[in-house]
């Protein structure tokens, strides 16, 4: 039984406190919230004790510290984490500086402590089994892969402002997938993009509307379309082509309801948004941390995951500025 | 908050253990059942206390008494809860005998308590979402009624023995269901069926593969085909067609992942059985006690409702021995 | 090279005509009809000649009569073309007396000449496929077949009065599908049906919704639901079910356009009725009939087939005054 | 009533024989061929005289020229029938240079003849039907137009050497779709391809999978993906993401038959080839110029939407060779 201690309490913290309860293997002990109420709450619906961060780093009956607070103390929290012998478990992104992460991911290393980093979709059981038939080969050698992604509504323009854009924000979940499903990592990054949904989010400088196009080595290609708005529901699809055939993930909908009318055959839209669509990802993710700390199989996606798919983003980004293709920069 | 004891910590006690653990507006706090280890095993995921029949009973604190341990204790215990004063969730069937069933019912009533049976399909959000609509009026005037439902593979000849068979035992679900869809009571039933699954179901005097046909006066007719058998997983399907179009709900795959290969293209089974299909059913449906209980609304299904279903089942079953239309029996 | 003569210049035979004419081991060399200008239009489209059926019966270099004339010609004809030794394609049905049938088929037999009826959903290419995959054994032994056959609209009172009613002029497609599925001639068949669509068809004590259940002494099961009405367009769907899994035959949407809004993901109606969804189905019929010709494989469906289907829906006639199981009646 | 005269008696010269034969307003009259059987045998089975070029071109009776020979004689028989006065349908391309294309184009504004390009995807009715629900206004504004086209499998290197290359020869029909459906014309091409289907197409100096990124002044944006290889048949969709919504254009399958069986729900692959998937493209294609000839509606896809394809896949090329955007180039 392994004993988690929550740092954030809103509601990314409370799906992973639910899913931490409910997990035959650990069990939620510490909250920590800067809002006390949301704190208290949590604590007292999972009989947890609230706490401070150094009561959590001084608890040596915590074994794992999860963290979904703002993504401006995931880096601080992380370090600080690392440093009292602490199983990590951090909602992406490290942090938007590179250099902040490198720094981070150093001292990770140093500790030699797990460190997940919350890529939850590589946990949805339809994306896992995409990855899982891949690599069973079923449809031979990979040769192009599609990520379609788009959220229901656009954030705000103060969101957008503090998000890192739509590359760093949002696109790097879709970096990442392609990364995993590639197996190869991309040495060449084209992005196209807009700013057509909403005028504030390009006053802010942000784009809303991109394809990227990303190329390995050995050829093959990956191709991600984004949008900040699907006025139908929450779009998330993949396709990977390969040598024998192809392999889908369709969208989820809401229900499986379907209405056959004299204007057409109308079946439900997709779930609505993250919280419903990956539902099972967000319950199963912490799983492959737990499986590491008793079997000690790898974890992924680790810190160096969240690296590499900030380089990528960050490429996109200067491919936007040049209209030229990049290369992925070293690290710094 | 409403303090619940479960009886029964099987299978699906579990499974309504850990709901009533999540519901906002409820805690687990009594747990009995004759195996004491599954009782203390689920007492102590929940914080609840290991009970016997007397205690729950007895303890004014208890608002709602679960019961979900065998059929044959269904109706004893209904009545012990109803004398007490709690209110009822029972999982179907209250009895296998019409006889006993009105007897439990007219405790019940006289005890004037509130009970569900757990026909939970009404609480699945596709079948539950088809039947608002078709409350809405979106195709019109009922007229056809086909419910689809197979188990993926059959149960042994010894749980079929004493079951109640194929009709009071799997069908009862659909009997619901129809009763749900076409708003008006059956006044004929016909039943075909056949022994082609299993021999040993067979020797036991039952049958596996039938289908079903309710006739209500205004005319609106329902089909209801069962088989304890199909090798591509649990199979729950519901049409019905109105005057102004079709609503219909379709089977829930196990993910979304499509393989495009050459020799098809090739999407995931249904779901294996009950506890996938339904799992959210199961979620939702204490939900409809808790708001007769909160605000007072009508509780369905309701005692009357599992009365009903096996008035059709057992007419089903007269059917079947006559060759002929038979009207649903009178109560005893 | 087969020389064809066509019996009926309507709708029907404007379809047969025009495939004839595109069929590479045919061609149309003459129409008749008693509306003139149908037939000289048609003859001149495809270089054919305006003929009297003593000109088509006479001409020996006739090979095959397609007779597409009204219902109550269609005996006198097939008897006529049978005595002047032709290869005979008829529409359903050849009577809607099962002793003028009876007759009818005794001449044909006495000619020894080919006839094939026309009940052109065998060619469907989805359902002949599925009728192979399942001779080919892909679902093990058959269990249940159940046939969805709904038509877009009613037609009016007065087609019906004279059309032999809802079994014999529709379900009577139904009933071939089922005794060609099932492999087996079912023993007993019953019937409930409802008047719910329009009163005028309950004014011509005609039925226009209907549930028919046929079962086999094997213990096989069909279930053919109808409706004269479906304002979503044609509904013609086939499942079996068998031992080892389901094989079905989906509606055939009229484009592959999906439409995903706000208000859901709207899909194309199927298409309209049988003209638009068996049109590959009227091309590819008449080829059984030159297979016939030029290699001696069996002809299918044969005029036997149209009398056994004619006895099920007189069954089913009877089952519906009776409220009884009727077994499908001897000959006459 | 309008007389075609058909140029090039091959594979494809035979779909649009019998599609000119069976469309209501135009005949047959007139086939030419350099191999004279096939010629001689698409006469006889059409009522149409065996024709030299010169006869094609001084019988004042034909009407419309049909041009279904090899690509390398396109621009010179567009010239000679432009200048005979004929209404001219050509297959695509018109010419694989630039500079040829643009002088043939000369030539027919000079004799003012209608001239249309065979762009068939244009007439598939999904494809027609989503570009008509654009043009209503039903997915608001345009934001993103991902096209998918995929071959069954890769063409004899043999044949990739005088085709043009995959962009000029496959592409080609997914830049006139992207401009056909983005409205407006894109100011900046992007290439990603690679090799990895056939080496021989390697060696030809040609790329078999790509990925093709088009920008439009207005930020609207298309996205091509293609591969030489689909083992699962013709993959041909198109997606259109709005304001409001998004239009999707799924693929054909074969049938509509579906296996479910223990390894899966089994539906048929996509159709096999341009053959099978586009036949109604073909069947309707024709009726835009039989439209203009009896109506004066305008031609599309013209001679003109001929060029600009092919300056988008030039300028494909010419990124793919710099790494860069490119702008699609002027006319020579």
């Amino acid at each position: 039984m392994f004993n988690v201690a929550l740092l954030g309490a809103g509601r990314i913290g409370q799906i992973h406190a639910g899913n931490i309860a409910a997990h035959p293997d650990c069990r939620l002990v510490r909250v920590m919230d800067v809002y006390a109420p949301a704190a208290q709450a949590l604590a007292a619906k999972y009989g947890a004790q609230v706490s401070t961060l150094d009561q959590v780093l001084n608890d040596d009956n915590v074994d794992i510290v999860a963290i979904c607070s703002a993504t401006d103390t995931h880096a601080d929290l992380i370090e600080a984490a690392a440093r009292a012998g602490k199983a990590i478990f951090c909602e992406k992104p490290v942090d938007l500086s590179l250099e902040r992460v490198e720094r981070c991911l150093a001292t990770v290393r140093e500790a030699d402590v797990p460190l997940m980093i919350g890529f939850n979709r590589r946990f949805d059981p339809s994306m896992a089994g995409l990855q899982q038939s891949l690599v069973n080969g079923e449809i031979g050698n990979t040769e192009l892969v599609t990520i379609s992604s788009r959220d229901p509504a656009a954030p705000s323009a103060d969101y957008v402002k503090t998000s890192g854009g739509l590359f760093r924000d949002m696109t790097i979940h879709d970096l990442d997938m392609a990364r995993w499903l590639l197996q190869e990592e991309p040495v060449s990054v084209f992005a196209s993009a807009s700013s057509l949904v909403d005028p504030e989010i390009k006053a802010a400088g942000d784009v809303d509307t991109a394809v990227i196009t990303l190329t390995c080595a050995s050829g093959k290609i990956a191709v991600i379309t984004n949008s900040r708005r699907a006025s139908y529901g929450y779009d998330q699809r993949i396709e990977v082509h390969g040598s024998k055939g192809m392999l889908a993930v369709a969208n989820h909908p809401e229900s499986s309801l379907i209405k056959s009318v004299a204007e057409g055959v109308v079946a439900q839209k997709p779930m609505h948004f993250f919280l419903q669509r990956y539902g099972d990802a967000y319950r199963l993710e912490l799983g492959g941390l737990i499986e590491h700390l008793k079997n000690g199989t790898a974890i992924h996606p680790s810190g160096e995951d969240g690296l590499q798919a900030l380089l990528l983003a960050d490429a996109a980004l200067e491919s936007l500025r040049t209209g030229k293709a990049v290369q992925p920069g070293n690290r710094v």
